[in-house]
């Protein structure tokens, strides 16, 4: 397990469950960091669609441990002139592609510092920049050694001053829950909310749901559509991507 | 990895292998029990469906190592008034919701005893007792520590009393076998199965079967239904929930 | 984590990524190696399919650490007669079935030497040697213990002289990109393929592709079809097992 001093890496990707990349990409921490603790946080990021996944991404962010690292890679751009960086935020560290994918999360941090960077491994494939440059520049930096970088203007990143709500859907859960990029602490419980036509009441949880479909604040605090015992998702007809509006009044 | 005296963490749940539940629960355990090895047994357990998942789980159960501690999350009534409990059975340690989860497990058991969970987190939220409750109770079990608690009788347990088998399709597995909730113990060689209209008789195994389809002892106890090098559940056109009969004679 | 002296040990299989069998398997490690490491390298091998399966592990195996191991199972005959062997390859050991999942690995090999394993464990099921045979010899061979086994004439394996290249797709990842069999460092760039009837030409990458549709050499050096931000399977009709040839010229 990790000496007292390791920290925690989570990974956040698309890579889906079952495909060699995260095991690789787990490797590639192992050999910089032989005793780093590796959680797999989500493989079933929205794919090549870093815009939904940062809201995600965001919201998983704020329930991980203090000064957990975390890469992410979604990273459609890999192998183009996207810059590889990473943030350090409230204490923990984002390592990644800048393509939007951090955006919220750095914006809605207390303190976000960002750095490009410079290190470049000996052997860099032009397709798998998360095995090969972001896996272990996150373990060296989850040992706390240096990594050859340079900071960045915040204001500079890719998607800098995105809104820190997104009002669509960013996630379906294995349940056929419908994840909206929408935090929970913006909606009162009375909003109604519209998706496809239809429209949403909420309930605390989905005990106390007198309604089939409802939504509620999830366990990441994301403003989530769901359903008793079935897939919302199914029932709407909700894809990533759909639009959600707040009722008025 | 775990201190010699620490046990072994098998999560059983419905989240799905590519979501973020696992690891949030994994992190979970972390947080009380830094040096837990926690393996993930099963994450496509029947969604919503406490009885199908419970003839599976005991199934599983009995080919755990000696003192595992089992973290099982099938739990579609979480923030209603279902109990949160842990058993103590047979030396191993099963920690989750009382919705009738692990009534075989316990109905089978040499000796149970079953703990009403008192202890709080600070935080709980109200759709993942998983993730603050149940894994941070697994995590203490397995290092020995005390968790407020008071001990149930076990006849009250939802579920108690609870057949020992369940003539039913209880699970599909990646290659499209069907897992009966049937012991193998309990069906002789000769006897042949009902299901879907199709009788289906015994082989050892995938290579000593002559038919096409066949019924089978699996690795982990069960009455399966299979074929050789294809999808059994395609074939048959069965899903879970499916009524499974001995043919008389 | 792993004694200093310890090696890694990646898993290869057709299981699936939810269901019970990884977890067993690794249990089954961790019984005769408590604080070995275990990463499940891929757990969505064609099904049933060694053939193919064999073409994609070469070229995974080809970016492993030094001494890794590699406890491989698509083992469709499991039961029936084909030997159970281990293989070491250049410093790394590959364990399972002698069905000719090891034929392409083995014959790229600088040194190789292949053993017939002659242990049995106490109880061996019938239909999972990869929890009861080859995990454990696989975890005994990473602490350096003794396996009873005997060495076998490698020209004797199933699959022994198989092509280095399998003109064929051998995998779909998750974002339906497909693998061919096909070592990229036999294809020079002018090249181009065809595929399902339609003619594919090379790019380096995703970002400097000028075509929809592209092959490149992937992070694992084979020979891949590709889309930018789409699945390239979809998009071709492409399934494990379709055909690929060069174009003249």
């Amino acid at each position: 397990m990790p000496e007292s001093s390791e920290r925690l890496i989570f990974t956040f990707t698309d890579f889906g469950p079952g495909g060699p990349y995260l095991a690789q990409m787990e490797a590639a921490v192992l050999a910089e960091a032989p005793s780093a603790r590796v959680l797999h946080l989500l493989s079933d990021a929205p794919r090549f669609d870093p815009k939904r996944a940062s809201y995600l991404l965001a919201a998983l962010l704020r329930e991980l441990p203090e000064r957990a690292v975390m890469l992410a890679v979604v990273d459609p751009g890999v192998g183009g002139d996207r810059l590889p960086l990473y943030i350090e935020l409230d204490g923990r560290v984002l390592v990644g592609p800048d393509n939007g994918l951090f955006a919220p999360a750095a914006g809605q941090a207390r303190r976000s510092r960002a750095y490009r960077i410079d290190w470049r491994p000996q052997r860099l494939s032009a397709s798998f920049h998360g095995r090969d440059l972001f896996a272990p520049v996150a373990a060296r930096l989850a040992r706390g050694l240096e990594v050859a970088s340079a900071p960045l203007d915040g204001s500079m990143l890719v998607g800098a001053g995105a809104p820190s709500d997104l009002f669509e859907v960013v996630y379906l859960d294995h349940y056929g829950n419908a994840f909206t990029g929408i935090r929970g602490s913006q909606v009162k419980d009375d909003r109604r909310l519209v998706i496809n036509g239809q429209v949403v009441s909420h309930a605390r949880n989905f005990s106390a749901s007198s309604h089939e479909i409802f939504w509620y604040r999830n366990s990441c605090g994301l403003v989530e559509i769901a359903a008793r015992e079935q897939a919302a998702a199914a029932r709407l007809g909700l894809e990533v991507g759909a639009e959600v509006a707040l009722l008025a009044g």
